[in-house]
């Protein structure tokens, strides 16, 4: 148990890595590289609100985050990192500008992880975007 | 260090179960006696946004979320719980009325133990209070 727990949190941090390069740069190919076909995400608000099913949907979704802070987001502060066997639970900090205003926030994302690969992703917001 | 995990998630879970009864119930003084004195907080929105400091603040802030789900705030699923040797979040969803609104959301909380006590709670927000 501990030893898939070690693997779980590796792999999640592997793809967490990948997942702060996408949101600084807008390269989210190894990314998408460690998602299954049938990833599903939760996001809590706008276009993508609720459950979105599938890697073609989150595709749409991180290149339309990408457009919307088209200079970057960047990661300024990792808090805590959470994990069991299957789940790994991120909680930062970014900032960056959201379609040319000054942005912040606090986020919690949890990442479900199957074998080497994210199946999941739910997505919490701790702040208003304006402060953390 | 599996044994801390242990201890944290036991501790952990009691103080949830207190939580939740307030949520539903308005009596919140079993989830008090469970905090440090120099218990810490944060609140995604409204006048407790942010950092808050203290258990004074912690009991002003409970009293004031019961007041305004004057009819209790029922949680209606528990989804993950996810823990390490300090931490434990727990995602679930809530249903109930705010201000005599419908209200429903995803929420991730986040507790950080010392010895038996919580000495640190950080809530985020997965929906947008109508929906879950």
């Amino acid at each position: 148990m501990a030893q898939n727990s070690e693997k779980t949190l590796k792999v999640a941090q592997q793809a967490f890595e990948y997942f702060t390069q996408g949101l600084a740069t807008g390269e989210w190919q190894a990314f998408f590289d460690m998602l299954t076909d049938d990833f599903t995400f939760w996001f809590p608000m706008g276009k993508f609100h609720g459950l979105n099913v599938g890697k073609e949907r989150a595709k749409e979704f991180f290149e339309y985050v990408s457009e919307s802070f088209n200079s970057g987001l960047k990661l300024t502060s990792l808090d805590h990192v959470t994990s069991n066997e299957t789940t790994v639970v991120f909680e930062f900090r970014d900032e960056g500008l959201l379609l040319g205003q000054p942005y912040k926030n606090r986020v919690a994302v949890a990442f479900d992880v199957r074998g080497d690969k994210i199946c999941g992703y739910r997505e919490y917001f701790g702040s208003d975007g304006k402060s953390y």
